[in-house]
């Protein structure tokens, strides 16, 4: 069986990619995935992806930031494998990739988000991945400015 | 009293800013800070700053980023306002006000971090500023290929 953990960087491959993505991201049109997805190349995603027997199982979302409390950081923004194949380790094994990757960008840290409600994700990273629980992220949603007045 | 929101774009001006900002950043050096800000202004990060009779009294650090899950958003970096000024409201201004830009660039959402034990803050962002709890951070340090080989 060859299993390998490849960068996709062609639109046929991103195609490939998003019902595995949309299995996290369930939101996501392949329209407004496309769409968003070009935008956030420009800032520097890239999408990493593990491939079996041509077959893609499990994709990983990452960017290089910086700011002035993680410094240089690798930021995850999507981890997600098919559900058909989870347990298997294939997650593991393509966020310790990216983690290598990141390593090589020169970035000090790697950084996730994970929803409160999230606990199975949450004892995979702290479990198994030894990641640190850090912060809350708090959101505000920002409509139009007389939303209020829309919602009154 | 004369009281304005300004932004901040100017080398003087950040030098100015780095004794405020460096309340909540401590770690930071003038350099390291200067730094860090040239790489996160080509990224597009902004620092906006309240002035007061030519006193600078608090500093917001903000960027626009596109991802699947908030698609368009404002995630604010830095919010900080001199110890011997808060609880004024001035944060609360300076912040309505970057609510605002974002609004101007198009962010559906506004997001920030802070820290799991910054139990004030998260007060002033849940029962004041209006905003929901919404995920954990997970990080890890990447350190050296060799670290457990170091640190063994």
């Amino acid at each position: 069986m060859s299993r390998q953990i490849t960068e996709l960087t062609e639109p046929s491959e991103w195609q490939a990619a998003f019902p595995v993505l949309r299995e996290l991201r369930s939101h996501l049109t392949e329209e407004s995935f496309l769409d968003r997805l070009d935008s956030m190349r420009s800032d520097g995603y890239r999408l990493f992806a593990t491939v079996e027997e041509d077959e893609l199982v499990a994709v990983a979302g990452v960017i290089v930031h910086t700011n002035f409390y993680y410094d240089r950081h690798a930021f995850l923004y999507d981890l997600v494998t098919t559900e058909s194949r989870q347990s298997e380790g294939i997650g593991a094994e393509l966020l310790a990739h990216v983690e290598s990757w990141a390593r090589e960008q020169g970035c000090e840290t790697i950084v996730l988000e994970s929803g409160l409600w999230r606990s199975d994700a949450h004892r995979f990273y702290e479990d198994r991945m030894d990641y640190e629980k850090y912060t809350y992220t708090f959101k505000k949603s920002l409509g139009s400015d007389n939303q209020s007045t829309e919602d009154g």
